[in-house]
């Protein structure tokens, strides 16, 4: 008898299994693919091995408006690859090693819910039966592969692939096809352009980076487009054929139908929750469109379940799942807490990088604030300059007019990944324009144009 | 007749004059030598656009740790001044156009207060005299040439350098001696460590960079002792002599005398406040160890007269000159405002970084706090782990026991300078344990750490 299962061992499953058992609870981590999730094995951590190689392999290219020159630079992808493979074993040990050291329990296998039975709820995974008094559901999410003609058959012959596949690739494709330009097709599309392949990003919408604040997503695809990357939007993908190296994305843009020929497609269109048979329907979990309805407690409508991560199909990003499976282990604790969903960051490991929190000027009027934004060139910094050559980022912050209140900032430049939780606590603490004003940054930094912005308010 | 005149326009004096200005009073500036003051013109700005060559000269030498090769790589040094002359230029233009841009007037000469009038004081710059009902004094600080046998000579011939001299040298030194391992002294140790000089630095203290916290003092160290840094602490200079390419210094350490042979001394032994001449004394300002005294609102002894920046000996760094010239403007304008020396951020530029704020343990526990602290690896981080093959960064959260506030945050690893921010943030508004576990820090990412040391208090 278990005091807790957790079903997935990801972001939001690993880091509550850790919570809960400092708070005393006896849990158990049922995981079917490798602890650490999507975003350890096959996501975040993965692609930012490759982006760093890439960003070394650009420096190398680029140096020479810095006063550095080299020759015959060259990056090799397998080695690459079989580093990122190294990084994703070591933290993946390190997972694992937290898992022991907290005395969590950890079962290889894939976990249903069986049962209800008087003391909780009763679960089998890899034959044997577990019983506990809470659930917890962090399964994860998975990558959509729409129903475009085609598209099933390419994915088998391996011509398309998705963030799952593209990461073990060994031989660098000449001609990729990125479709979709949201964040994982965009970081993607970054790392192929780097590293020299031919790169077209095909995306629906009539701008690139999904939710991403217009200038900023703008500004993006100026960089991008400056670097060689084609980007088709406003365009939909009709059909996908072929096989590895001899493939054909057609779409249609305009009324019109255009062919390109690619090496390798890379399908982004986006994730859903993986929710099918671990038992959620027969147990009575309320799901909507194939995703767990959870309120900002992560309780499920069943007593005694919780859900945490991507499988609440809310905003499907490694840092909300580790706060969400704090919240739910929080709430099992009868501690008061919630996730305050407007506070959370997300970010783009371009190069430049993009970092986002709170409202853009758009949703904040939307949801029904009196909303003004300032927007200052990131060039206000000496930093920005002596390491930005030619560099176009700018930051923005969304503000409350009655109130001065910060419900929102905006970044495109590098650093702004590192930069970005400084505002998501001013955001998530509803600081005022002045209270910014007060602290001190430091000098010479980027984050500076943040304090700098506030004085233009 | 004007409103305020500010003798310098360092970052103290030109922020002061934009604020000032902004508030609708008549603003003068005399700057002796250029607006930006040390840190645009030969501190923070050159030293950074230099260290940013560096950087990119030590991936394209080190990159096949993460698949990247290159032949011959360059730097070329030339390049890398001029380049830096270029963005201390736009820098310097952009403050100009700043001040024209507020309706501010900048006078090039040497100021001096020569009298108090009914309506305030009189200024002799350029052979005009000024008038204005307020002060501000923002002459910042100069380098020590500390009394030592054979230096003044030295400096003289130009084998002795100051943070001044060194960034105009256009021909690499092939044997650099750093007297002085504080910030100035280690950051220009990592740039000719970098671009293939051999360095030794000469400390006096057993420690390097001041009163950076011990732990993280002593991995810079390790650092680049291992890059090849040789340094020598605990030992005094006892004699510098001889000219470019022929020096000798001479410093004693446990009782033996040892010299080393060098082609360039860069003496950074600490800096003085600026305040000689310039009739301070005169007008009754109170000095102590030849600064200005101030109080947190940035006030002189005397009223109407008041004092930002390095002039008044207290931090030092360009970040809290801004902020004491903010302050001092708040003050005259009768708007309530203080300085919070507690939460005043500091970085060393070096490769890796180190951010501070707030008290370390030690300066806690005399401060009279029961504190205590929590030490995480950066390896915590998945990001650090994929950017830092053998990174052995830690971040120290310092927090008071009794109600779990945020007393100080010390790293070492790249990111910290955009990083330390947010931390300082957390200093200043004395933020709770419980308040930093509750906001959300994007994942991958460095700064994670700092949140995850939360949850080990």
């Amino acid at each position: 008898m278990y005091d807790l299962i957790i079903l997935g061992g990801g972001p939001a499953g690993y880091n509550a299994a850790e919570r809960a058992a400092h708070h005393g609870m006896k849990t158990l981590v049922c995981e079917e693919r490798a602890l650490g999730g999507v975003c350890l094995n096959e996501g975040c951590i993965p692609t930012k091995t490759l982006l760093y190689s890439a960003k070394i392999f650009d420096y190398a290219n680029h140096g020479d408006k810095y006063g550095v020159t080299v020759e015959g630079a060259k990056i090799d992808h397998a080695k690459v690859v079989d580093r990122k493979d190294k990084v994703v074993k070591t933290l993946v040990s390190g997972v694992a090693a937290k898992m022991k050291g907290a005395g969590v329990t950890v079962v290889d296998g894939t976990a249903k819910i069986t049962g209800k039975t008087a003391n909780g709820f009763t679960v089998e995974c890899k034959g044997e039966t577990y019983e506990a008094a809470k659930l917890l559901i962090c399964t994860g999410s998975e990558a959509v592969i729409p129903p475009i003609p085609g598209l099933r058959d390419s994915y088998e012959a391996g011509l398309a692939v998705t963030n799952r596949e593209i990461l073990d690739i060994r031989v660098l494709p000449k001609r990729v096809v990125v479709v979709g330009g949201g964040v994982i097709g965009l970081e993607m599309a970054s790392y192929f352009n780097s590293v020299g392949s031919e790169v077209t990003v095909v995306e629906m919408l009539n701008k690139i980076a999904g939710p991403t604040e217009a200038e900023i997503s703008s500004i993006l695809e100026k960089n991008y487009t400056k670097k060689g990357v084609k980007f088709v939007l406003g365009a939909k993908v009709a059909a996908v054929n072929g096989k590895p190296g001899e493939g054909v994305v057609e779409y249609e843009k305009d009324g019109k139908i255009e062919k390109i020929d690619c090496d390798l497609v890379l399908v982004s269109t986006g994730r859903r929750a993986r929710t099918k048979g671990i038992g959620l329907e027969e147990i009575g979990v309320q799901m909507n469109r194939g995703a767990v309805v959870t309120d900002d407690q992560c309780k499920t409508s069943v007593p005694g379940i919780w859900a945490a991560g991507d499988v609440n199909g809310k905003v499907m990003l490694a840092h909300t799942a580790y706060r969400e499976g704090e919240v739910a282990v929080s709430d099992m604790m009868g501690i008061r807490d919630r996730v305050d969903y407007r506070s959370i960051p997300s970010v783009i490991y371009t190069n430049p990088e993009v970092g986002s929190v709170g409202e853009t000027l758009e949703s904040a009027k939307a949801s029904g604030f009196d909303a003004a934004e300032v927007t200052l060139s990131l060039r206000y910094s000496g930093r920005y300059i002596a390491e930005n050559e030619g560099g176009d980022g700018i930051v923005k912050v969304v503000y409350g007019k009655e109130h001065n209140q910060i419900l929102g900032v905006h970044m495109i430049g590098n650093y702004a990944s590192e930069i970005i939780f400084g505002a998501a606590a001013m955001v998530a603490k509803e600081q005022r324009v002045a209270d910014v004003q007060k602290i001190v940054f430091p000098h010479p930094t980027v984050c500076e144009v943040i304090r700098e912005a506030m004085f233009t308010i």
